[in-house]
């Protein structure tokens, strides 16, 4: 299989299935940084980034808004002093995709360039 | 006095008391918008604003990012699809500052003029 970080998000139909099982499981041991987290009963993924001050962690929330943009897949930042907390989950299915772990894996590979 | 959101941050000392009882209802008068909420036991101003995408969401994040730099007060922002919710409350003295109520108030006219 390909690295998550070099794959791009697949269209994502309604009636896909939620990841889970022994595929939830190897996928998240190529993203270890990340946590299985719960928003609004809904399974996603979370990770904490930290930074500096609050210019550093909006810029990176910026580049996580870019890629979202570029891959037409979004997720939900909580940002303040210091800190970014990124999320991923799809809607459309109410749960976990493929793309989440993609965008998951894109964020980790972003926030490491960022951090030097 | 003058409206709120004519006003500029003051400095704050730690020793400054939070914004409570009648100060408090006076305030939260002149942004009927905003709730007293709780976030990780500390008392904080939210308002959640709506937009057509994830795109214009986070441009009015930025413009609230560079109000911030600009008072040097920092708030906790969530983005997602369509939404952001504004967190405003003081650090240094773990809760509510009229600073706070001066940054609510700017950042509703801040969303007046995005939202045209």
């Amino acid at each position: 299989m390909d690295s998550l970080h070099s794959l791009n998000c697949q269209v994502c139909r309604a009636d896909t299935p939620t990841v889970s099982g022994a595929e939830l499981e190897t996928l998240l041991t190529q993203i270890p940084d990340w946590a299985l987290d719960r928003q609004d009963d809904v399974d996603c993924l979370s990770r904490q980034f930290r930074f500096r001050n609050f210019r550093e962690a909006f810029a990176f929330a910026g580049q996580i808004a870019s890629l979202a943009e570029q891959q037409d897949h979004h997720p939900a930042l909580r940002i303040e002093w210091g800190s970014v907390v990124v999320y991923w989950w799809t809607h459309r299915i109410g749960g976990l995709h493929l793309n989440d772990f993609i965008m998951a894996a894109r964020t980790d590979r972003i926030a490491r360039e960022a951090q030097g």
